[in-house]
């Protein structure tokens, strides 16, 4: 069944997909019959997925669910006066950090194979591709962004969210490094797709709502949001703080200037 | 005169041509033969270049260099005590920004006609090009990262080089971003390329050690270098004086925890 075909409303029934008849459905497997923008673009061995949208999602957000529920329990055992604020924070890194190890490191392993395997996050991969193919079709770019995201942006993320428990010195520096690879990644992601459908005319994503705007747009859209929320505050918190220091060194260099010589004076008459 | 045949220390010639006879060269003007790679690639209206490798390197090196005295004395006379490092850094900046506003500005602006242009640039875009032909086909990762550059990372290292003149509290953590912005963009730069020959045997550039080793690797590898060098720098500062604050607090909390009941005893008594 040609996903355009279908009503938008009938999204969460994409992978299951339960109009196509059998016959269809072989030769979708065989033949590499698929509902991936641009139009003729080589899918090999694509395979249908074989679970609903709305169970891959609740797969996904238990999994997600499991784990921010563990480490923040942990976080408030470790640090019981952490903040919420901080507690939010952390939670987005430890979210991040789960996302880019396991579910996108998972593509990055796998991205030759994902197009013909039933794994959970496989089927997701097969899902959002609808919005973006290129995570079907080995695209430079994407293992490019996505390797530097599982290797690099991954373990930096829990760096983030050790560093919010253990109030390190280094947590506002890393948290300035991740929002940058987060914003330059998300910038990228969206400009090398946008200027190659505008220079060439090729899509990459369906042009449903649902698609476009829903996946490609607004599911990538929290991390151009949020990492510009925390970066402005670390990057204020970290000037306020400088201010601070420099204030108490130029009224300390103040105070000696005034006091220094009679304190020198004292001290030589009590010797 | 195909550039492979040619003796790799004659390189500087590389935009002369002395050799091509001119009926070859009306030929690679009109018909669009070009020396790039991969083999085969479109490069329409290609017109080689009119200048010697010599004097397009003489031209860029003497614009930027008269931009750095020019800045350097600006610099030395609004802050007589800058140091030598600080002033280093400065001239970095200085450099990055002018290259990113202008040299790769002129790209974004003219990525359509650069490979028949005669502009000093253009040239200069043409001879880096033999070891990475996506400048001359308006490749879209290209595109994206480089209007990036242009207009975000270019006014930001202005920025860098202001707030290291006027000893600004934002100077660390700008510099903590720029370098971020540096090292994303030369790792995505270099794993794009060298990704797309893995999976696709497809190289943009040329083999010869002078074009893959001297110009593709070689003049982005500063791009990797100072950034990490200037990074660990910013954390290390940040990070330094965080904790001198920090031990302020302790020591000011733990003097008041000691001294506050008595001190609030004296005053009373004064009064």
């Amino acid at each position: 069944m040609d996903v355009s075909s279908r009503p938008v409303w009938t999204w969460w029934r994409a992978g299951q997909e339960p109009d196509t008849p059998p016959i269809m459905k072989q030769a979708q497997t065989f033949s590499s019959i698929h509902p991936y923008y641009p139009l003729g673009v080589t899918i090999p061995d694509y395979a249908s997925n074989s679970l609903p949208v709305l169970v891959l999602i609740a797969g996904l957000g238990s999994m997600l669910g499991g784990v921010l529920l563990g480490t923040s329990t942990l976080a408030l055992r470790f640090h019981p006066k952490l903040t919420k604020s901080s507690l939010a924070v952390f939670c987005w890194f430890v979210l991040c950090g789960s996302l880019h190890v396991f579910f996108e490191g998972y593509f990055v392993l796998n991205h030759t194979s994902v197009a013909s395997s039933q794994h959970l996050f496989a089927q997701l991969w097969k899902e959002y591709a609808l919005s973006d193919s290129r995570y079907l079709t080995s695209d430079p770019f994407m293992l490019s962004v996505e390797s530097i995201t599982v290797f690099v942006w991954g373990p930096l993320c829990f760096a983030c969210a050790v560093c919010i428990v253990t109030d390190s010195y280094l947590r506002h520096p890393l948290q300035i490094i991740m929002c940058i690879g987060h914003l330059y990644g998300v910038a990228l992601y969206y400009a090398t797709s946008l200027i190659e459908t505008h220079f060439s005319g090729r899509s990459h994503s369906r042009p449903e709502f649902l698609y476009f705007w829903v996946y490609y747009v607004g599911l990538n859209l929290p991390w151009a949001i949020i990492p510009t929320i925390l970066l402005g505050g670390s990057i204020r918190t970290i000037a306020r703080k400088l201010k601070i220091l420099n204030t108490i060194k130029v009224g300390l260099q103040g105070f000696q200037a005034r006091q220094g010589p009679e304190v020198v004076k004292e001290s030589r008459k009590a010797r």
